[in-house]
């Protein structure tokens, strides 16, 4: 039996989030289809981050154990051709059969992309959020840094998480304009239910002008969902990478 | 009665193209009926190019009559309430009962992109033709600058068109390199059947090594339709802008 690791691409517009579950088209369902019709065993693969419906990925990462004699190297081939167009795997490799993509995950990365021009917009429907008003880019800057460190997070995490710590060290939060989008990147060691959106729901609550920068504070101080802002929508969400240590990106 | 000119943008992926047919969802489907919603008068809109299935617009041009008393401007926002999210006006505004989006136009500008990297390419899957092969960029470019001039482009145009003329003036063909896009972009006073498809086509062809550039001439020369390249898919395909005279940008 070995361990294959690979990491994907999807736009995650038509499916209902990465998670297999009943009677909803998933990612993970796809993924797994693939692997059967390679080789004909029913697997199921874990990934280092569920993500919801209409939340994208350039890097998500999966492991799956086999039996099949494909090279680790060339799975990445032959799942693409059985495939759907909008889900590709970006490489694969053999791994130690130790590996496990989401509890050994020592940093994730997100995007989140709003869309802030009036033309276009429709080839960015599902690729970000929408939203022309005028936003204060310097003062959702400064909200940013606030965000970053060691915190405990659960103002920004949704409800009926049954996590065991909220504590989380974000080790980048920054916020650049590209063209005509708004763009926020955001490094941690792990990342509560919906923090992201609820994250980019306050910032923009900021440039709105809603409250100061620095209230950042007394929200996280305050471990209180309620003092935060809106959770944002899905569709300008993408889980860029993950990072491992460096150990346990050898096979075996 | 009054005649409303709209500026469109549209993301062609879910429709069968811009021309209303029976048993398919066309473009000017939804625009007329986002009429109808309004006044509760079925207008025949025109527009000024009938893109097909898969082709997006930035700048397609239409018109329609009518008798409702909203102001020329405001139709933007009106039609924009109704639209699905995919078809966009960005703007509006009355005209001369004479104007003609179709014949009237005195230039149309085509851009045609090519994905050339292998990450991201789900995300530009309905937006751009996918192809990593190596190309010679150089070759392409002095290609384009053969077709520029006046000529007979019956070689680059479909069979089963029944236009009286095949000579078109191409006021400029470029091809340029964005990112991670090989992006063509091509102006003429007017196009035949697929044209702008079999001129990219053809540009690959050259960029493929399988004929040198000034083999254009040629193809040109021959008047036969057999010796230009094969009509690339629609789906990179994009009508950026129309242009008339300045006369009959006057309303009245």
């Amino acid at each position: 039996m070995k361990r294959i690791k690979i990491i994907i691409e999807y736009d995650g517009s038509r499916y209902h989030g990465f998670q297999a579950q009943q009677n909803a088209h998933t990612i993970q369902e796809e993924i797994e289809q693939s692997i059967y019709k390679l080789t004909r065993d029913k697997v199921s693969i874990m990934a280092a981050g569920r993500t919801d419906a209409g939340v994208h990925a350039l890097g998500q990462v999966a492991t799956f154990d086999t039996d099949s004699s494909i090279p680790g190297s060339k799975w990445q081939f032959a799942l693409n051709s059985f495939l759907p167009d909008d889900i590709q795997v970006l490489k694969s490799e053999q791994v130690s059969p130790h590996f496990n993509p989401r509890f050994d995950a020592i940093s994730k990365l997100y995007r989140y992309v709003i869309y802030r021009q009036k033309s276009g917009h429709v080839f960015y429907r599902n690729y970000s959020l929408y939203d022309d008003e005028s936003l204060d880019i310097d003062a959702m800057k400064r909200a940013c840094n606030v965000l970053q460190g060691t915190h405990n997070f659960s103002s920004f995490c949704a409800s009926g998480s049954s996590v065991k710590t909220f504590e989380r060290t974000i080790t980048f939060c920054r916020l650049f304009e590209q063209g005509p989008c708004l763009i926020m990147e955001i490094e941690a060691n792990g990342f509560l239910y919906n923090m992201v959106r609820i994250i980019m729901g306050t910032l923009r609550e900021v440039g709105r002008g809603k409250y100061p920068p620095q209230y950042l504070e007394d929200i996280i101080a305050a471990q209180n969902r309620s003092l935060a802002g809106p959770t944002i929508p899905p569709q300008g969400l993408y889980l860029v990478r993950v990072d491992y240590p460096q150990s346990s990106r050898d096979g075996s």
